[in-house]
């Protein structure tokens, strides 16, 4: 009795298992390199050999992605002994699913001769995934080896934008004509070896290739033989077109559950096809890149960069953050009388600051989420206006007084308890008014809002924080 | 000639026509209010009905995902006037597609009648999905109306928790038997009415409910007739267990682009399915609820929540943020004195701070991800934390001297730009090797480190970063 086998590998343990033979590997090569008798020599190499060999069982066993994983986690020069265990026929897959930065580390390892072979068994989609990463004369050899239809593709799916539908769409369609029967479908169905993954529908044209519908391959599966396509196929459907953003595509697959979606030129004519697993991956790497900005990161960055190229991918942050910090520091600079003469001022003013950016990120994360969802309309933002407004005022309340009476039993002067209330009032209902505004601005200036808002608020709740508490106690209490 | 029909509505424009149709209706109903006459009341009512018909109309055209978007985009009074006009039977299915913030607002407003009549008509699955917020009569009388088998299924749905395999699954599988052929397979098939949504494969289990293979429907399609499922069904597969984290289900779909994939139970009989848009909604919310949280939010808020509602939402996140500001603040409260003497010490003091946290969240956000894709070792650890430590060196000693440079420019005195250069190398030090230790320790005391990791390091770096400038200025420089 044969069990089912499951293929998902313990990541983790793999890349332990990974580790521990490459570190056997290693103490060998070191022993080789100190004994220099030619008998030992040979009994080593052959030691030496047998760990690569089970390494490369083990990695014959994983799937691309999970070998693909293991690469990412590992130093370079151990990730590029790897690299050379992989079968040359598994390259390709694996270029696709590490991440753009460990590709180029792998890239850079291997000569033209493997690059070309290992893209040329990729699909024309893939090809053009790969593309920007690899030299022009490995390009320009593959383009050359194919069939002049696949060219044609080639050429078509590298010229959209990274972030359009075109960029998420693959060739691997079949099609057929709506004046035949299912039974005529079902023959030609048979003369494939393999159907393309995700084909959970095909799709129906007329001889101009423009799209009348869709047959779900479910349906053919019940449907009567005798019947026509026409009659069974679907005609309400989704279909995207190439210069469509990737974000919309992605956005309709995950309310209209579909697991794929043709693909048409301006003339209704099919010509490709959108699948969920592109879609997945699409998220995936977009969610990611949106966590990576939001830490301060320009890109994703290989774990084990050198630290040079580490500190080229984080530069751009800490510039920014420091011009920001150059300005609040000279707002702190204009009440530098006032602080000599009330010299907690200068321990209490971080507070308000703090807050101020941590009640403007929360209103930003709101405006920006419901933008992404396209929930905002004119007259719901005037709302949103006067409920985060209110918002802050009762928080400014709250948690103003929790630092006002802070102040007072610090420093036992009930004025500077009140300044400081006052204050945390006013940075409160300053961040609730940018918040609002600075993402509502950027949509409204053809920008993203996801970026760059939240430095943007904090900049100005310390700027603006400093500035009004500061400004307060110089009038009230110096 | 009949073309196809794009299902998807341009959200943002339902969205306009919705709020243009009520605002119609508004403008009427007070018409209405204010004249008094019976026959111009006639009118007016007829009028003003007629705004609701067109909107039901444009509504009954919307697929649910669309209609639940508009009516979270809505303000609560018109969101219940157009959740009044959604017809009774797309009331689950909606139900279903709201976030919990608005899905409460909703159930708020329905009786217990119509509230069983909307669950009536959900899988088993759907229903266990809205239990939690449904009141516990609905739920026994929607309990009562299944069938036994059905029963079973919901007391076992409900009781798996909410990051599980068990949360996502449901129960739509087909099962058919490996020594059978698969003409017999494709007639049983022909039986149903349709099949159930993502079913890309069947599942070939013996007479115990073990599973023993998938079989492909694309396989069934292309198949002799007379062969067996057994030589046709695949056994390298991908299961899952109902208490697995869905997190891992999510990767594995994503990693092996998966359609469908069984779950078994302990002893391997099949007892339901995990299919892909289960898995994409569930990475939406999951990266959904991780931004929420990084931006300060203790859960989805319903944008147009009471001001009182939103406060509870964000008190958490201040206070704590309250909590280490007020460390901080005593931090500097020591040096007192020193700031005294030299006052622009509280000028430059927030550079050190601000610069620190960037520095330290930019290491966060890379060790967070490579925890979560399992790509940390023993060996690799040790190796991260020398590349962070020379990062924050490499950027200590560039941004250090541009900061120290500020600082002699303005304040013209070489010592204190020394202070400044070493304060900001000490900071970024430290931020370093808090940014790698943090989430490695988190993950070792079994806490999720994307959550909190990023307060803490900024905490660290605010009040380290002062205690080192202040404390290195008044022993170098008071």
């Amino acid at each position: 009795m044969t069990e089912p086998e499951d293929i998902r590998a313990g990541v983790q343990e793999s890349l332990e298992q990974v580790t521990a033979l490459l570190h056997k590997h290693e103490l060998v090569e070191n022993l080789v390199h100190r004994q220099e008798g030619p008998r030992q020599e040979l009994v080593e190499t052959l030691v030496h050999k047998l760990h690569l060999v089970e390494l490369q069982k083990l990695l014959d066993k994983l799937h691309p992605a999970d070998v693909a994983n293991i690469l990412e986690a590992l130093p370079v020069e151990q990730r590029l002994i790897v690299w050379d265990l992989v079968r040359a026929e598994r390259d390709g897959d694996i270029l696709l699913e590490v991440s753009d930065a460990v590709r180029e580390t792998l890239i850079a390892h291997m000569d033209e001769h493997e690059l070309v072979a290992a893209t040329g068994q990729l699909d024309t989609d893939e090809i053009a995934d790969l593309a920007p990463d690899l030299p022009r004369e490995v390009i320009l050899d593959v383009f050359k080896s194919l069939p002049v239809e696949e060219r044609e593709q080639l050429r078509s799916a590298m010229s959209y934008p990274e972030d359009s539908v075109g960029a998420l769409m693959d060739f691997d369609v079949i099609s057929v004509r709506d004046d035949v029967t299912v039974e005529v479908v079902l023959r030609y169905l048979r003369r494939f070896e393999e159907m393309p993954d995700h084909t959970d529908q095909l799709f129906v044209v007329d001889r101009e290739e423009h799209l009348k519908g869709l047959l779900p391959t479910n349906r053919l599966l019940i449907a009567d033989p005798e019947t026509l396509v026409e009659s069974v196929m679907v005609r309400e459907l989704v279909d995207f077109h190439p210069d469509e953003k990737a974000q919309d595509a992605a956005l309709a697959f995950e309310r209209y559950d579909l697991v794929s979606a043709p693909v048409v030129d301006g003339a209704g004519r099919l010509i490709g096809r959108v699948t969920v697993n592109a879609v997945v991956d699409f998220i995936r790497e977009a969610t990611d890149s949106d966590m990576l900005s939001a830490g301060g990161l320009r890109e994703d960055e290989d774990l084990f960069a050198s630290v040079w190229k580490s500190v080229k991918n984080r530069w751009a942050w800490l510039a920014i953050n420091l011009v920001t910090a150059f300005i609040a520091s000279r707002v702190i600079g204009v009440f530098e009388d006032s602080i000599a003469s009330i010299v907690a001022l200068a321990a209490l003013m971080p507070i308000i600051a703090g807050i101020g950016g941590n009640s403007g990120n929360q209103t930003i994360t709101m405006i920006v989420r419901a933008l992404a969802l396209g929930q905002i309309t004119t007259t719901s933002a005037r709302k949103l206006f006067a409920k985060e407004i209110g918002v802050s005022a009762l928080n400014g309340l709250i948690w103003g007084s929790v630092v006002g009476l802070f102040a007072f039993l610090i420093y036992h002067s009930w004025q500077l308890g009140v300044v400081m209330t006052s204050a945390m009032v006013l940075n409160l209902l300053l961040a609730a008014v940018m918040g609002v505004t600075i993402p509502l601005l950027m949509q409204k200036l053809g920008r993203d809002p996801a970026v760059g808002a939240s430095v943007m608020i904090t900049a100005i709740t310390d700027s603006g924080g400093f500035f009004i508490f500061l400004g307060l106690a110089t009038v009230f209490l110096v």
